[in-house]
């Protein structure tokens, strides 16, 4: 599971800061590594259609070990992965969704954030990853 | 909640008289501003499959306080929200679906029309607005 | 189909009557012979909860010609129904729900009723009823 | 909307505090009166089963403006709402979900906990709900 409450909380009040800094309204999630939901915020004035929107990315994040935007490259007409939104009850693949990988590697959870512009959303979820770790896991095999 | 039974019918009302004009049958849908069912009209010979259509484009206009069509021109292929259709239950993005925003710029809920070109429901869902307020939602914060 | 638009606003028109007389805040559906929604309305201060569930007693007592009460007589613990609410999306087997039947004893639609005890959803479900036909059908067959 | 999430935050602090007092591991979920989810928290080592369990406590609470537990003491095999859990997605019907309502007697939202004995729950929920308000809902009518 990995992620601790603790962990969460810290990641997302450095998210929310960054959406502070960034005059925008976001929600916020935080998966462990079983893409399972361990910690939510709506900030004021969020958009309601963003609730599930976050919590996908975070999952969607999770489900692969890779950026929610880095997977919708591949889903585009005519690409690889072409309609994968279909599965597990539903995917977001446009950024804002990121994996938080510890030092040794190992993915620990992920983040999903919506509310705004996805470069915005994107922003703020790397903010909240940077306190924990990082983005990109290494080679495989990379999952405990 | 926002929006009353008394408003959601006058909005209705309105709506469906411009459905006659226009020689079109129509569904049409008006939630509160929580996103949840406050009134629903099928007119005759109005397709089955429009009743799921309306609804939705009402409860996406509200997720996301924008007209359905502005965030089906965002959701094409290589688009910035390419795929979002999938959160939520299912959104539907293109026209016919509007938020209605008082007179203080809140959002007191949306109106979804479908059963027609887009056009003509973006316009039926249009007459339906005009009654209580506007569609357009000022610079954030917006919502109570 | 059966059910027009006219027959669904009278319906809804002499229930929401009676609700008042009632004291109560009701959800009220109407749906044709084919189950499909035809008019919906959420009386303010309504559960928002009693949405679905007007709507599924609506379509359940469509679905199988008969009152949502008597089809839950038939669902309990050992009876030979019992688990009959996993079908068709949901069902609800409480009172409130009632099948319209015009003056050839034809199923033409039904009606739901959810917002107060099941007494009174069934009472003001009944005087839905009472604007078109009755809710008890002749023997098989019975369906166009 | 309601609930803020300076509000909801409290409740959740409030809540935690007490599951930390009764040596439990909770799931906590805070909805607003429109039954969207405002924030969630998920302590170490609280059931993953619970994270779903505790959002429908809560969207329950809220749909009917009433406990958990009350609602499934009449949704019992041969009680009048038997059966009822199968509408809006799924409710939750035994305790530990809550209404919260203001000092004016309006629901401005509902929390939902799970993780323990629903004894503990409850305990857990209405040391959140006591933060900022009770859950008690005066007469009709109750709901803006």
């Amino acid at each position: 599971m990995h992620v601790n409450l603790e962990n969460a909380e810290q990641v997302i009040e450095a998210a929310r800061k960054k959406a502070v800094e960034l005059d925008t309204q976001m929600c916020i999630a935080v998966v462990d590594s079983g893409a399972n939901l361990k910690a939510f915020m709506r900030m004021d004035d969020a958009w309601v259609g963003s609730i599930d929107i976050a919590i996908k990315k975070a999952t969607t994040a999770c489900f692969f070990g890779m950026a929610t935007g880095a997977l919708g490259q591949l889903s585009q007409p005519g690409k690889p992965l072409y309609g994968i939104e279909h599965s597990n009850d539903g995917l977001i693949t446009f950024p804002g969704g990121l994996p938080i990988v510890d030092e040794d590697g190992v993915l620990v959870g992920a983040i999903g954030v919506s509310g705004s512009t996805v470069d915005n959303d994107h922003e703020v979820a790397a903010a909240g990853v940077a306190v924990l770790g990082v983005s990109e896991l290494p080679a495989h095999p990379w999952r405990t």
